[in-house]
């Protein structure tokens, strides 16, 4: 069945219209002003979209053929003027003449199905559209060319030459004498592949926090500066992109980029309502942010109390505490007793020492430096798949040191190999699985 | 200079990054993993975007030469993954390498000035992308495609063929005896063109309403189901982009197409909130709307009173009224007494009579009906060059029944002539009239 779906979204001066399956040349000669079933792939043609005599736009069409397109099939996309109803009529002629509209992610899915790409690197196309910034974009890039399908295989080897072991003791059972040699052996490339795998799943930590940015929760008393700090921060961030098309940032309202990574500053909707309040610290409300946060900034303009200090290095056991003399300008902050804690004089009306701050920030969030090939799991199926193995494997491994006989090991061997070969796809996908990957993706990719 | 810009909106699968100008080819060589200074025009090159040696995204290139593109230049469009982080990073390194981001309108305007459209074919363009409906769709595609450049080329013709006639007549003005039949075949000529020109004029108003969609009063007492009626023709009205793309319908709101052109319901927002209120008849708060309004649904459920009756038919004089009588499921509305009011039988809430309705809305609003080639004026600018080449040609005709000397006429023949051809641009345009046509264009087209 040939598909269709619109690919770029709504109300930019272009708008383009993708097409894949066997019909495609047939069914866009039928609405095109020429011929198309006898052109050349990857070119570029210049004619109308009609309906019977009527023109829609007009138009550039180009052209692929399997395999050596996108999907792997015949295909074709249509560069149309951006306009709502001339985008809407298209695909409504093309569906007249036989094409039916794509579900979210289908071309990528054909990619998938005629072998393109395995499954972790058509998720990584949709990561890779999502992505607002290099560490995302890095990571999913990664995924996309095959570093981590990569990884995995090596892994998948690895476990069969684990298999292979096995079977030889298998076949030598009754060689008593040949038995420890081989556990031993076996054991240790169970450890390594184990510790391989731990490595991946460890990973995703850090990549759940690269995807939806690290949480930075900012706290003080009242007037102390808090919004002024974050519209500070926020205002230096501006993207070309955002900026030409005067779109809101809503989707990254509150998040800033620093050196490629997303900060996300939560609950700041009360920061820039609570000016009128009275609160002495303003830390008893901001226990949830604090909870939630990995780096809180304590933003302060006058010397806190021990009880206060004690009381927050307490609470931030386990997050990054930056504390923040604000007013660099007014106060003579030096003199404050901060029972040693590390500060960042700055002022927040000003700007001074936010560059300071910016480099603390990043610091803080302690993200280990990506170099091409680096694999950071940020997909949650990929996690579970990796877990489900690890568990499997330590199942093998708990086995070898309890000399469980060969059989009985080779069932949780065989289960580690097919639950990694989830993660590319290599067995055959239930389709379930495959609606669950695809749901996620937006139409026309 | 080269100049580039994201050509789509950002947000979806795919953004287009276009770019313009001698440099196309070899700044893009920079950041391409091919040199494309070498390849055909109209061909499409898969390879990737690189920043020195990092890979910033897979992405397929279309190049096309002069004079042989959308601006005349040399030109190519980058088709990148639809990510923010992606589309920013490509622009930024077009820059480095040597492109200047584009202005608003800038292709379209070097489109023009490379003589591959004139201005009001450009300024098509943006009322092409901006169109919603068929109406402003055809009407946009018809200037694009030159029928209103033809159409002014020809009353330009017949404006130069008036001023030979007059050289003719300065010529032999020695000659009286000649003079009287040359003066009756100019005042003839002149009134046919001017009849021209006050056509084109006229069709301002129809082109303003089916621009900005015909505006609609949905009035009556509180509780008459106003709200469910708007709701009731709102819902019937979904675009296939819209949905798949889960857009808002901001933009559209309160707006909805009946045979391709668009109605606005106007103050729809206190319909909305109203509900609460005590109001007898409710026009009395309505009266700015329906002086806004071009056509007036008065929705009732009870006998409305004979003053009622005649306030809003004297009210309504110069617009359409349309009667509704609502809940033509439960009440016998026929017994009403309405003056002789026509009127339509609708239940909003179980959708019986709204296609009647609609077909009412429609004639009422009195469109003509467009055919390919028709010319309906749109673009404030035209109206305004029309409106002035009127009065020019009026003053020649009002010169002529005054017997006054040709070289009098032959000045405001000229003004008449020089004002019809700012519309095209025919003549040299002022940078600043450029600005203002182009300003309002989107980045990227």
């Amino acid at each position: 069945m040939t598909i269709c779906a619109l690919a770029t979204a709504p109300g930019g001066a272009l708008g383009i219209i993708r097409i894949s399956g066997p019909q495609t040349l047939e069914i866009l000669s039928r609405v095109f002003s020429k011929d198309l079933t006898k052109e050349q792939p990857n070119t570029i043609h210049y004619g109308h979209i009609k309906d019977g005599t009527e023109i829609i736009d007009e138009v550039l069409v180009s052209i692929f053929r399997a395999p050596y397109s996108y999907t792997g099939e015949d295909s074709a996309e249509i560069s149309c003027h951006g306009s709502r109803y001339i985008l809407n009529k298209v695909l409504e002629l093309l569906i007249q003449n036989g094409c039916r509209m794509a579900e979210p992610g289908e071309f990528t899915q054909r990619a998938y199905l005629n072998g393109k790409m395995d499954l972790s690197q058509a998720e990584a196309v949709a990561d890779l559209i999502a992505s607002s910034n290099k560490a995302t974009h890095d990571i999913a890039l990664n995924q996309l060319r095959g570093h981590f399908s990569t990884e995995l295989s090596r892994l998948r080897e690895q476990l069969l030459q684990l298999t292979s072991l096995l079977e030889l003791e298998l076949d030598f059972s009754d060689h008593e004498d040949l038995e420890f040699a081989d556990r031993s052996e076996l054991f240790e490339l169970s450890k390594t592949i184990d510790n391989h795998i731990l490595r991946l799943t460890s990973s995703f930590e850090t990549g759940q926090a690269l995807k939806n940015g690290i949480p930075v929760a900012i706290i003080g008393k009242t007037n102390v500066g808090k919004s002024t700090l974050l519209n500070r921060l926020l205002k230096d961030d501006r993207a070309i992109v955002s900026d030409i098309h005067g779109t809101t940032r809503d989707t990254i309202e509150d998040t800033i980029d620093i050196h490629g990574v997303t900060f996300r500053f939560i609950d700041t909707a009360g920061i820039r309502q609570t000016t009128d309040e009275i609160e002495q610290i303003g830390i008893n409300r901001t226990y949830a942010a604090i909870e939630k946060a990995r780096i809180v900034l304590w933003l302060i303009d006058t010397e806190p109390s021990t009880e206060d200090i004690n009381d927050l290095t307490k609470r931030t056991e386990n997050k990054k505490l930056i504390v923040l003399k604000n007013k660099s300008d007014k106060n003579d902050n030096n003199s404050y007793n901060l029972l040693n804690l590390p500060f960042i004089a700055i002022s927040a009306k000003f700007g001074t020492g936010i560059e300071a701050l910016e480099q603390a920030i990043y610091e803080a969030a302690d993200i280990p430096t990506l170099q091409e090939g680096d694999i950071i799991v940020t997909n949650a199926r990929h996690y579970e798949a990796l877990t489900l193995a690890h568990s499997y494997l330590q199942r093998v491994i708990d086995g070898l040191q309890q000399q469980l006989s060969g059989d009985l090991l080779s069932e949780d061997l065989r289960l580690t190999l097919d639950t990694l070969s989830e993660i590319t796809g290599g067995q055959i996908t239930p389709n379930e699985v495959l609606g669950n990957i695809f749901n996620h993706f937006c139409v026309g990719k």
